[in-house]
């Protein structure tokens, strides 16, 4: 909706430019109202049949297609992402949504239990028991700057809380107000033709931090998505915890990503891991939540090879535009901090820079017990960062994971020889990432079912979630058991008949129809 | 284990009398040494073969049904609970152990997901992803005093942390420390015998809060069990969201447990209704969190002979002991209060007290103008009181069920021509409440896989999640996802012989061995 508050207009970062037109901020009778339009929305969107709630949300999924370039164009212009980029990640969106139609479709979500009634057990009779999963309630989301797209207005936040049953109120980032106009009202017109409540789905805009925070204090708000700084994650958990009744943030935030270099494949294949690793650490300015911040390199033989290959290579890497100029400005202070760091070495940096706000990638390299000795070295810096840490040992990379803080992905380089040495990482991999792969780099997050991106904290905020993925819906249901209510009151997927045809856990035993 | 602390003695709240002996209570070295055991056992717990944890949850089980009356003559002593009581909590203890097993080799839990890589996609190929859920790591759980079995040491949040893979550390309620001792041996022991590292399992005593809150804020603990009072469960609360890493508190707090007496049933049924509800309200002193503390009464035709049945059964009802004469001080000045309240009229009490520490039932009565004006009327008394709020129509009982805080579980008490009268209010008891059920008494939790025992704040800290029943497994699990990850360093459930045969999710296929 257009907010009564100060006009937002986006900022080009390729050239600096402020962009028409300008969007209404929201003031604070705009987030009540929002709000309370979704409060409203809330028991009939809830009740939609899957059917209803699937075919709406592909109708999404259909409208932000058909946006087509002007659509990608605009992103463009408000992220300096490429174009390319841009309708990959549209693409993705949509398949998202679609995805999440055919998890409502197939039920397993609603976690539908029976536990018939024992009348003649002693001592005491069994009620019928009945328990399906409902949405927690109108869910705010806070759009992400680095997936304009994706996991922005209609990104995997809002797919898996529209999908829940969760009306959704979206704090548009103010970075690329234009791509979110456009989003938004593809949503709006879905909900409009599906004759939804029109709190089903409301937008605000707002570039300071007093929308957000009005947004996730509002009583009606029953839990919060959110991807971006720690900083910015960290104020949205603390403020929902002071809340008078406490709510969920779901927070994705901080994660540097080790990538550990196994002796047998550093030795066999260190340029080639060395040239890939530095596609991985450039791709998209290295603007992702999964770039490879951190290199662990177990063992000396091969070393100089990667280190070769990935120093050409980023030598080799276009400067690249970033989203904002904020974010480049720290991107560089964070690399000078690590310029001016006494046991830090620099490998190499990026291309020069050819317009304003490019970023150059950086390489460093570091001894192990130097990087034990000075945790400031495992902060992230969002952007093309990384370090190379020389481990002489496997203890030595066990011991950094031990210290590093909870990351969304942790990567082997490893081949058949190294299997043992990886074996007993692979324990305090699990404490301490959510996704753990092998010779492939992190960026790249597959959309499917048994995807996680999420990890312990400050990954996210709560390690038992992830943001991407079918498994995602989760974070916004919460389960109701019925005892003893007649058929008619209970909701269709707990009726004997079962017309949804829903899996059940019956007695403790899964029936698929 | 024996703390280094203060020294900690039972009262019998019977008698008034202090018990031998004295348990020593926890200094901080026990607290670190606690938990530092519990993360040195994690690893190696938690990939116990769900055989090998299923056997050793049924030899607890069988460990507390060996200690037989010795165990359940200490609860009665220092609880004042009956003896008849505490065997049937003994039994539902071994029982809730016992499922947990059969949980444990289900292995739907671990939500084992395979997306097979397709490598010949267009544009990307997909890799191999396959997710399970692994325990989140070492978890403090408080024994609450109401139930000195089967929510104390070896309850339901103790069993579904083991059953999830966590190593726990107790900390044992002050009231009854010789029941926890009791317990924790036969939990050590099957430790033991299990040939499992001690750091699976530790109790500390402790009667002041610094113990509780130390365990919280150590950094081995990940996860947080906890069944008491809202200012505890606050307190704790707030004290894992303020830690470095904050971590989650399922907290089970407070509720007052609405019962709505629907027009045709209180005509047909007022005074069969009246009776029982005087039966559930006064059962166990009322030291129930299913406890009914409030009565909406809609229409009046009936509700005489409701209020007669329940101020009769009510006077009949034997005074009772409660659990710890603090809770009797907080029972007695909450009837109090309730007592000197302008608006409020008092229907009945229980009989005369016979002895210290002794509970008289109270009931009350209202207009629904007055208790709308006073949120202070939907605060809790722990104990058996109750308010019965007159309710002229349905949406009188809808304003009240609007106003109230999140709750354990609403009550109907409905005939077949309430249907009607019924169905509109359903939403509301939906957003309301964990549990829904219909003409019984909300006292009586059966623990199954449909039961709920969870509801909004502040009913729980976490409304997504229930502390009864096998779905409470999943508060203590956070899912990993390996991509590409070879055979050889899958687990054992994720590997493609699926040799312990769990049901597993294959493309978003359910496949169940």
């Amino acid at each position: 909706m257009a907010g009564e508050g100060q006009a937002i207009k986006a900022v080009n970062p390729a050239t600096g430019d402020t962009m028409e037109p300008s969007f209404g901020g929201a003031v604070p009778a705009d987030v009540e109202k929002a709000c309370a339009l979704a409060a409203e929305a809330f028991d009939r969107y809830r009740e939609t049949s899957l059917e209803q709630r699937a075919a709406f949300l592909e109708k999404i999924a259909d409208n932000i297609e058909a946006l087509a370039e002007p659509l990608t164009e605009r992103a463009h212009a408000e992220s300096g992402l490429p174009v390319a980029r841009l309708q990959g990640e549209r693409g993705r969106t949509a398949g998202q949504l679609r995805l999440f139609a055919k998890t409502v479709r197939d039920g397993h979500w609603l976690d539908a239990r029976i536990d018939p009634a024992l009348p003649d057990r002693e001592p005491l009779p069994r009620p019928d028991l009945r328990l399906r999963n409902i949405a927690v309630g109108p869910v705010a989301i806070f759009g992400a700057s680095n997936f304009p797209l994706a996991f922005s207005v209609a990104g995997g936040d809002t797919a898996s809380a529209l999908a829940a049953g969760c009306p959704v109120v979206v704090k548009a980032h103010p970075a690329h107000p234009g791509t979110s106009e456009l989003v938004g009202s593809a949503i709006a017109k879905a909900v409009e033709d599906a004759g939804l409540p029109e709190g089903v789905f409301s937008m605000l805009h707002g570039a300071d931090h007093a929308t957000g925070t009005a947004l996730v204090t509002n009583p009606h708000i029953k839990a919060v998505g959110f991807t971006g700084s720690r900083g910015g994650g960290l104020a949205l958990m603390k403020a929902a915890a002071s809340r008078p009744e406490p709510i969920p943030v779901f927070a994705e935030m901080s994660s540097i990503n080790p990538v550990l270099l196994l002796p047998e494949a550093l030795k066999a294949r260190g340029a080639e891991i060395g040239k890939g690793f530095a596609g991985s650490l450039t791709m998209g300015a290295g603007q992702f939540c999964t770039n490879p911040g951190l290199v662990l390199a177990l063992g000396e033989e091969g070393l100089d090879a990667f280190v070769s290959a990935a120093k050409e290579a980023l030598g080799e890497s276009a400067p690249a535009t970033m989203l904002t100029p904020a974010i480049h400005t720290a991107y560089d202070e964070g690399v000078a901090k690590l310029e001016a760091h006494s046991a830090l070495e620099l490998i190499g940096r990026g291309g020069e820079s050819t317009g304003p706000h490019q970023s150059r990638a950086a390489l460093f390299a570091v001894d192990h017990e130097a990087f034990m000795n000075d945790d400031a070295l495992q902060a992230e810096v969002f952007g093309s960062s990384s370090i190379i840490v020389r481990c002489r040992t496997a203890e030595d990379a066990a011991q950094v994971l031990e210290r590093v803080e909870g990351q969304l992905t942790i990567t082997l380089q490893m081949d058949e020889g190294d299997t043992e040495t990886a074996r007993p990482l692979l324990p305090i991999m699990e404490r301490r990432a959510g996704r753990i792969l092998a010779n492939a780099f992190p960026t790249g997050v597959e959309v499917s079912h048994a995807m996680v991106h999420g990890g312990p904290f400050p990954a996210t905020s709560d390690s038992r979630t992830t943001s991407v993925g079918t498994l995602a819906i989760r974070r916004f249901l919460r389960p109701v058991c019925y005892q003893s209510i007649s058929e008619s009151l209970l909701p269709e997927v707990l009726r004997d008949a079962n017309a949804e045809g829903v899996p059940r856990l019956v007695d403790g035993d899964m029936k698929i129809n």
